[in-house]
């Protein structure tokens, strides 16, 4: 392990037996989860640079307000321009590596700034629009947020209701929040921060609508940040986490902006108000499939983080008796435990694998649109659709488990296990809610097996629909039952099965004369379950067909393959009736499969903290006492736990206020 | 519905229309709620005094920082103390009530002190401690918190390293914390408010050890709150929720208190240190067993809370089109939404029910105890402790479903649901985390497995361990599987073979020739999920006959009926392999089971608002503005956020500070 400044105490005795057992080369496999030796290389090269920055220390955001939260961040992100320019890091994954570990996980108050305006601009803007704005964006002489959702109005953006209604008289859009519920509501950064958006409005033009359009609308005066006339905004108050982001609210009492400032690359206006439509009305997938891919990477990325925090404490902390009147083991050795980590190590690998083969195809699609071609957009949009809810409620609900896996310490701050559930919670409803996506992805799989009926060709991930899948599972053996191909066909199998029951149910409901929404709607159960599905046969798939392709020795090529086998096993066991119900497994196998994910557990626990050691995260981007690398867990609780702000005086003021004047004791007592 | 101070506004439509659509009479369900007609009188109109009482009226604790949350907190318990007083309120279920309502669901700094330490005093102590100790107590001269838990050690007692060794010289006992891993961490109240405590440690005498022991230690001067010599103490830092507990750390460097301070009704110590062991030591699972139920219902009751709020909301809240171009319907009409909620809704009645069950056997047996039976004991230890698991983590993944049901507005503090799940999930971990207690119940099952194979009788929550249950589910229609008795009949099978099977797991274990603490270790995972199989049958056996054994109108029957029914449905489909893999149940049945999993959630639809209001939980108690009784949503998101810290001034000071400096614009700009 490389030493930042933070991880050159001694270390735990039980930490360093755990790091002289494991069976595989660490370094190996943090080149694998980095992408190569050259990506580990430049990641910690550049983390060092942010770590070792004392500009970008702060106090632990435990112990601080919400305000103070928020100067805290504004402080550091404009610190953060100025060194990124400062370092000449132009790369963008370079420059994300640099942010993460600056901000210590954070975002910048510039996040949608640079990640969604500056692309949009680049994209949607015409030469004009991009002569004039891009300088100001990049130079940050404005600060722009993407500001779509309202208070009454979510995912389903044709319910909108913000006007930008066309005067030509003036050649001005003027815009109104006409209603309550169609304050604009949550837009990151754009309470206090921002001075400028990027607005998503109904435009409206001699009498007629034409849906939602995007325009830039200043918010705030640019040289003074007071609000501009006829706009209110504000932080919309403190949320479950991420007490450092004013997500904010904005309403438009006849604001009036510049033809201008409507996006023009694709729908324009003229003076007079004729309104020209956009040719091709696809490209708004884009902006959606790459959030939604930068959400799901951050909940997988956060559970590596869950994963690391969570064994190296089972490994430090000590717990009961194994043996009578024996010395209280590691709470790791317990087989409860390991039950609880070792399935959200599995997945936690099975997500990272995952993560790669998505941003992979999403940057082959991104070069394709780039050349004209948009033919696989729409895989690349069903898949990212329920990836996102697939991965982010999975690592929500995998953080829950390993938090109290850390009993009651995992419920202090210091765990660090609040902070990290606050952000991953927040990705299950952002940009689309669960079911919403995997109904999205549900309405993309009935339609392929429509095409596959009928014998059309289908993309790669959902080439199975075309081909029924055998109907047994062949395995006789315990040993069988570990054999990677048979475990991708029986998701293959279930996939396949769920996939097609939910369109029975569509088509049943709709020659039963139910009107075709309607059908939909009381089809909802099978095709979240199938959709679901899926994406548990594509994540299983992909782990699989990953560590076919790839090089690596053979000790790590064990220790991945246990643990690709246990994330497949433990998915069996959990969805043991998908495939009992229709015969495909029988009773006895599903024995074989509980007793392998047993066996399973027992392999993987001497290479636990290894595993988790590869992910290679700084203690500083921890954040978490409890999984600190040198395992020093217990004094640096109290030492921590002494800053806690109720401790600035012995006894505390509430006392003298409050507690005395009850407190009537006579002076014998106060000897005792 | 009766009208509380804050529930007199107009009402909104979608809502208005939903109470009117109920089939039965929501005043007889809030009779059953409570208990009894007598007992809702009684409830609301304690309530009504809290609640229209506006000293105790506070700022929401969202805006709130952790030192300010804490102030309030001591004041309001202050006051809590003064006005029971004033009210003459002596009986504890009133006080309780009383102070659910002025204290909005929070503990008081007094809570340890009322609940745990003066029964404590009242069983443990001898007469002339009661006679010197009670008063000083009741009287709230002293504020005394309960001290058990380690840094380094929880669950396992006999592990804890606090010592207090017998001084014959001084007739005193010494109070040390010998190592950082003994600094006591978590007790309640006991950082900055309680000046006295019950600390548990190891009594050592005449160079022997004899175990963990309870004893009264003054922990700050009584006079003015300075910490006595010896004595470090203080505030553990923020947790994930209850900002307003100040949860300490004690640490004791030769604290000497005489020796009078053992509690001893049941162990004494002579003055020359000869010690005398207590004649029974079961009497220590009476206190466990009261702090586990009064767990598990606050968890239920939560439940209650979370219902409430996501349900009216879901009624409130319009998105989507579900017809093409018709309005936006109320999300409680999609399906998906309904099998979020409606599954929770059942939960939570079949916990209410429960709760009722186990609180009216504790009374019982704490009577029987009283007159010197303690046969029960043993089998309320084995069903509280399961039950305590069972019911805190179904509420809190419960409450998860239901938080993300509200979508984005779920994550905002103002819907109540970040402060519901900081108190819930710390119950999952606290006295007693998951595994540790499902495998305590996991015990106590095995042992009666050996009971009933002997012949022995077993009591009744236990006593289908006895005779092996039918091998096939006998269901022939859709229809079949909704009659009660089929359902009971197949989670008692689902538990009766899932026992036996981690009792057989353990037995070939242990013929294999693993020592016995090894063979329970290998078979936790067969353990733990026969233990929930267990309480899951109790709670479905215990819901269905409550409808057995309780008089009720019958629309009120066909309702509570169909809650029932979709609990145990639901308990199956998410559990069907358990019972299709040895065959009790065939895939065709599960099918059955899914499709009237579905169709109940229609038939469960026009009631879903009755029935939580049917919980009768006031708005102020709620603390929630997407749950509010009018239903009033949007205008009182706006008012809140308005509220925010963020927002005292329109440009924030971190503006001038920090953003102006990098935003240099130009004049011209600044117009736009």
């Amino acid at each position: 392990m490389w030493a930042y400044a933070g991880q050159k105490h001694r270390v735990n005795t039980d930490l360093l037996i755990e790091r002289e057992k494991a069976s595989f080369d660490l370094t190996e496999l943090t080149y694998i989860v980095d992408g190569g030796p050259q990506k580990t290389r430049r990641r910690r090269c550049i983390q060092t640079l942010a770590l070792n920055d004392t500009d970008f220390q702060e106090k632990d955001p435990a112990f601080l307000s919400r305000d103070e939260q928020y100067t805290s961040i504004v402080r550091r992100s404009t610190l953060l321009v100025k060194k990124l320019k400062e370092l000449n890091l132009t790369d963008m994954s370079d420059q994300d590596i640099y942010r993460q570990a600056a901000l210590r996980m954070k975002n910048s108050i510039f996040t949608v700034h640079d990640s969604m305006v500056i692309p949009m601009l680049q994209t949607q803007a015409d030469e004009t629009q991009k002569r004039k704005w891009l300088p100001k964006a990049l130079n940050y002489e404005i600060i722009c947020s993407y500001v779509q959702t309202e208070l009454g109005h979510g995912t389903f953006v044709r319910g909108l209701e913000t006007t930008a209604t066309y005067d030509p008289s003036n050649q001005e859009f003027i815009i109104n929040s006409p209603t309550l519920t169609s304050t604009k509501w949550w837009p990151g950064y754009s309470g206090k921060s921002a001075n400028c958006c990027i607005l998503m409005a109904q435009l409206c033009s001699q009498g007629k609508k034409y849906g939602l359009h995007a325009f830039i609308v200043p918010l705030r005066r640019f040289d003074d940040h007071e609000l501009l006339p006829g706009v209110k905004t504000g932080d919309i108050g403190p949320k479950l986490g991420i007490g450092s982001n004013d997500n904010g609210f904005c309403r438009f009492d006849n604001v009036r902006i510049p033809r201008e400032n409507l996006l023009s690359k694709y729908s324009k206006i003229d003076p007079d108000g004729t309104y020209h439509p956009p040719n091709n009305d696809k490209m708004v997938y884009t902006g959606m499939v790459l959030s939604r891919i930068a959400l799901l990477a951050l909940s997988a990325q956060m559970l590596d983080v869950g994963c690391t925090i969570s064994t190296r404490y089972s490994a430090v902390r000590r717990q009961t008796e194994l043996t009578p009147g024996g010395e209280e083991p590691q709470i790791i050795d317990y087989q409860s435990q390991q039950l609880k980590l070792f399935p959200q190590l599995a997945a936690a690998y099975a997500f990272r694998f995952a993560v790669h083969d998505i941003r992979t195809r999403c940057d082959q699609i991104q070069a394709d649109i780039k050349s004209g071609d948009i033919s696989s957009l729409q895989e690349l949009h069903g898949l990212s659709a329920g990836m996102k809810s697939f991965i982010c409620l999975s690592a929500n609900l995998g953080l829950e488990v390993l938090r109290l896996s850390c009993g009651g310490h995992g419920y202090s701050q210091a765990s660090g296990f609040p902070a990290i559930y606050g952000v991953v919670t927040g990705t299950v409803t952002a940009d689309g809610e669960y079911s919403v996506l995997m109904l999205q992805t549900a309405r993309y799989l009935v339609k392929c097996v429509a095409k596959a009926a009928s014998g059309e060709k289908l993309p790669h991930s959902i080439a199975y629909l075309t081909t029924k899948p055998e109907s047994k599972c062949p395995a006789k053996s315990e040993n069988d039952i570990l054999d990677l191909e048979t475990l991708v066909n029986a998701y293959k199998h279930r996939a396949y099965r769920l996939v097609n029951e939910a369109a029975r149910q569509l088509t049943q409901g709709i020659q039963a004369g139910k009107p075709q929404h309607e059908a939909w709607n009381d089809s909802h159960v099978y095709l979240i379950k199938a959709a679901d599905a899926h994406c548990h046969y594509y994540t299983v798939m992909n782990f699989v067909q990953y560590l076919q392709s790839t090089e690596m020795s053979q000790p790590l090529r064990d220790v991945l393959t246990s643990l690709c086998q246990l994330y497949a096993l433990y998915g069996i066991e959990s969805n043991a009736g998908d495939l009992l119900q229709d015969g495909y497994m029988s009773g006895e196998q599903i024995s074989m499969v509980t007793n392998q994910v047993v066996a399973l557990l027992a392999v993987i626990r001497p290479n636990a903290v290894a595993l988790v050691d590869a992910f290679d995260i700084p203690d500083e981007m921890l954040g978490s006492i409890l999984g600190r690398y040198d395992g020093n867990v217990y004094e640096n609780l109290y030492k921590w736990a002494k800053e806690s702000p109720l401790n600035q005086t012995e006894v505390h003021h509430s006392y003298h206020e409050y507690l005395k004047p009850l407190l009537t004791a006579s002076p014998v007592d106060a000897k005792l």
